[in-house]
């Protein structure tokens, strides 16, 4: 049966990339392969195989068009409070907590970041479904 | 420590993009939550606990922009070449697969198809590091 494996973004600064998942979520490097025109980067933690890929198109300075259809990658965590406090020490401008209830019963407590390229991301507290 | 669990886009038709994720990639129905102005719908199967989150705004009838800096969710299978007989004979449209060699050394084998909002994923033989 087909597996999720990973998910690709295209980023313009690689250090800066690795760097930022790595002081956010502990992501660390697992492989890079770098070639002629473009360089791919996997980061992962222990926590779970599904990775995260980097694609560095050597040449692109300018920023990549997000457009409004693509919309976060999402980490749980096991202290949403301490994390928000965590990133928000490290200067990486966490948004506020926020919490979303389903017909009246707690769904969700989360808030996103932005990485260095302006993609969204979601931090949940780990309850409920998102574990 | 952070884990990754989902990745989500917005779609414009909850019904063609559940039965396409479903029919490519055994992606079953997980949860299904609607609200005012968007339903959010978590699809999933057997082989990872990764999800595939997508939110539908209601009275979204354009299609998004999806830019250029999102690159594509990655399955891995079993036996590529069957898959892509599969997926063409559902009318999907799989493009043709390729390898990617490293430094000489073949590194993936893969092809790519579109999802109904045009969103691209990567199907990759399950082999070396794509497991």
């Amino acid at each position: 049966m087909a597996k999720a494996i990973h998910s690709m973004i295209r980023v313009t600064d690689e250090d800066r990339s690795v760097a930022f998942y790595n002081r956010a979520f502990g992501l660390e490097l697992a492989d890079r392969y770098d070639f002629e025109g473009f360089t791919l980067i996997y980061l992962s933690n222990a926590e779970t195989g599904f990775e995260l890929e980097l694609t560095v198109n050597k040449g692109q300075d300018a920023p990549y068009d997000l457009g409004n259809g693509y919309g976060h990658i999402a980490f749980s965590v096991n202290d949403i409070d301490a994390e928000h406090k965590r990133l928000s020490e490290l200067g990486l401008e966490p948004r506020d907590i926020k919490s979303l209830d389903h017909d009246g019963t707690p769904l969700a407590t989360f808030f996103f970041l932005q990485d260095p390229d302006g993609y969204m991301i979601e931090v949940l507290q780990r309850a409920g479904r998102y574990l």
